[in-house]
């Protein structure tokens, strides 16, 4: 233990000692119960004579903040009143999804599924398994493309959806985000422009800016993108590339029809412009034909295409995937190595075993149907408490876009929603240019709350509505 | 199963199906024993009749690609031969530390320390316990900043080593790499410099310049940076912050003096120059007086400390920390949450519960034990087997640095090492600026092999080293 001193300074060092080990216990640094370095060794360690530190122990022993063992240790007391109260003090997750921190609030603001669902002994079972039959194989350096079993089992799941990627062009990451970092890095640096869906996955704006990206929205109707201005724009701002969601997007739960995806993806090759294609929700489909993926329409090498386990597994598992081709790849793979992105090892073998005995198939089987039932609730307990706002019901994926009657000013809805035990996610977070007419949207999760508290929820939430009237 | 067609090709659409199942089957990314949709579904799904997906299984049926089941189900057949080969094709890895390519190697290449010690089972029978008390607690998203139960571990150990860190500024990351990219984002954009020591850890040197920022290298004497050239630095380059690695430093091995510390410190508060503090190996010292973390001799603010469980507990847990102040610390948390570096919860959980329940601290006990003796076990070798190199045995960590008498051509000494068995680290890649006087030097790695296969390892290197003059 080295206790910072100043030989120089007129307070006596055993006063020193004795100040700073009652700031660390008073701080609860130094918990209950920890044991304190034998006084002859902490005078070594702080090159003292042994009496200056007994002196500063015995005073704090004769205070109740330290106490003596049998054998001649010295402990932190087990009985101290501390300033600090135990526990995480309440200002401190600042997470917009910890909705624990209210208790009974109805959360539809996340980004996620339900991870209740999610079979978490078996994943141990798993973990188990593999650890006695490889022990040394879970605990090395992590291979930064990722682990190859979790690879070639993605590489099956994806063939399964009629996407052909070998697991050579795989590369696990840690989610979607980690994706976005690692492409924009790839691909533009500070003052280049990214062009991105309005409204679109608002952590991806965040990030682009942040990166000190330029942003620019491109308008969508109920198709997808608008075409004519998709080049126009495209000519205009020459982005480096274009992040696009084609499946359920977030946060307006469309999806991109069949002829624009061929035709966006034609019209990008002309232009040599690279997409970044995020499935992430991939295969989560209530009904209607599912639609091709823009990575099977394109040349090789125009389209990074990703997809993630958060959602419909478990965001806490922090774990998706990118396929790339070519030099790309290569240069995604080295920037991952560098920016620190590999992912711990024990958790991709579990994650593998998990995908790849069938046990995926059936969680996502599972899944869909529980969150069809979600969503068909929450239309009807819309339609009866919000007769008003107007909404399409989505196909597939998690998320409502709810249009208001009349724009609502974002902090006293959230506070109005706050008071009443509900939450949302105001509409304007996800425009790259918010307008006074984007104030009249909210996005509702419908697939990660309880079913019971659906019609709770949407009930909570037209009496906040009516409270900002 | 969303099969690409072109419905304007000659080659009938039952054949497109047919080619592109055969395809997948052949790559392995239709596994054997695969479920294929009915072709009632398929028809449905692609937009075609029956007939046309009936005549596509039907001829791969009697190909033996395909075969059917009592009930009805059509699936990959279990048996057939395929032109891929099982498992990873061995130019896949291309990791330098995946040892395992060629049997028998034996690795002082690598950075971390020895993960065979690393109680797994003990591991995951806390995150059993852990996911009983608290179900959804490990599933949900992550805080960025991390568990709040790890970062109040993490301060109890910091404490122990005289190191007052409060769990609100601590941050926790999956290892040293991210924390060089968050303080890389945060302090400094493109064309900036920073300044590390020379020679320092490859892969910051490697990041930086990834990052577009210019890195100026430090000299160093046997204390540590020499003070004059520092000052002299700074006011020519006017780097954003400078990475230091005060303990056992990465790869030497040898310590800042505890009087360079102090004045290092006090003259880069006067210049305003932050500094990050990368104590890879913290408590893993095998002799000698521990020294003060630059961060306790510093200002509130001036130092962001970080250190990481991958060197001391498993590379592949992904696991470590950084502590910051005021502003900054706000800015590298949102930082962190924006570019994906969050990590698993139900790992941070489960390292939580081993770091604060003793383990740990036997844990290092026992690991510095066994280093001890490797070191010591590799020196003996050394004087053995290469009585003209030189070097100074370290009092911790887990690198020897040994000087050749006289430089030697990588490419030529890497590849007389695979040829003999042996892998080590050039030095010339922990060089800035290398010079040919910088090739007579390479980083060993002693506490990573088992015991016996140090000796065996260093006659090798010893043959290798007659090879190459």
């Amino acid at each position: 233990m080295l206790i910072p001193l100043d030989r120089d300074a007129d307070t006596p060092l055993y006063r020193q000692i004795e100040t700073w080990l009652r700031k660390a216990i008073d701080a609860d640094l130094l918990a209950p119960g920890t044991r304190l370095p034998a006084a002859r060794v902490l005078a070594r360690d702080l090159g003292l004579s042994r009496i200056t530190v007994d002196a500063a122990y015995a005073e704090l022993i004769s205070e109740g903040l330290l106490e003596t063992r049998g054998s001649g240790g010295t402990l932190v007391a087990r009985a101290i009143s501390r300033r600090r109260p135990a526990g995480q003090p309440t200002w401190v997750s600042g997470h917009p999804n910890h909705a624990e921190e209210q208790p009974g609030i109805i959360d539809f603001s996340g980004g996620g599924g339900d991870d209740s669902l999610f079979p978490f002994p078996a994943f141990l079972r798993g973990l188990k398994t593999r650890h006695r039959e490889a022990p040394s194989g879970l605990l090395g350096f992590p291979d930064p493309a990722g682990e190859w079993s979790l690879r070639t089992s993605i590489a099956h799941i994806c063939a399964c959806q009629g996407l052909l990627l070998p697991p050579e062009e795989i590369l696990i990451t840690g989610g979607s985000q980690q994706v976005l970092t690692l492409t924009a890095n790839a691909l533009a640096s500070g003052g280049d422009t990214v062009l991105v869906e309005e409204p679109t996955y608002a952590k991806a704006i965040a990030l682009f800016r942040a990166l000190g990206l330029k942003v620019v929205g491109l308008p969508c109707d109920a198709q997808g993108p608008v075409l004519e201005q998709f080049q126009g724009l495209v000519e205009a701002h020459r982005p480096r590339f274009a992040y696009l969601i084609p499946n359920f997007r977030n946060p307006t739960g469309s999806c991109m029809s069949a002829s624009r995806r061929r035709r966006l993806v034609a019209l990008a090759e002309g232009l040599g412009l690279p997409i970044l294609e995020d499935d992430y929700v991939g295969g989560l489909r209530y009904e209607g034909q599912p639609l091709p993926a823009l990575r099977t329409l394109a040349r090789p090498g125009q389209v990074i295409y990703t997809s993630t386990f958060s959602k419909l597994l478990a965001p806490g598992l922090c774990a998706g995937f990118l396929a790339a081709e070519g030099p790309l790849l290569e240069r995604l793979r080295t920037m991952k190595g560098l920016l620190g992105f590999s992912s711990s090892r024990v958790f991709q073998c579990g994650l593998a075993d998990f995908v790849g005995v069938g046990s995926y198939r059936n969680h996502i089987r599972r899944s869909a149907r529980l969150f069809r039932k979600r969503r068909d609730l929450m239309c009807a307990a819309l339609a009866q408490h919000l007769p008003a706002a107007r909404f399409t019901r989505p196909t597939g994926g998690l998320f409502l876009w709810v249009e208001l009657p009349s724009p609502c000013h974002g902090a006293t809805l959230v506070a109005a929603c706050v008071r009443e035990g509900v939450r949302v996610a105001f509409g304007e977070d996800f425009y790259v240019d918010p307008l006074p007419t984007t104030r009249k949207f909210m996005r509702l999760n419908f697939a990660m709350s309880p079913t019971e508290s659906i019609p709770v929820g949407i009930e909570r939430l037209a009496r906040a509505l009516r409270q900002t009237r």
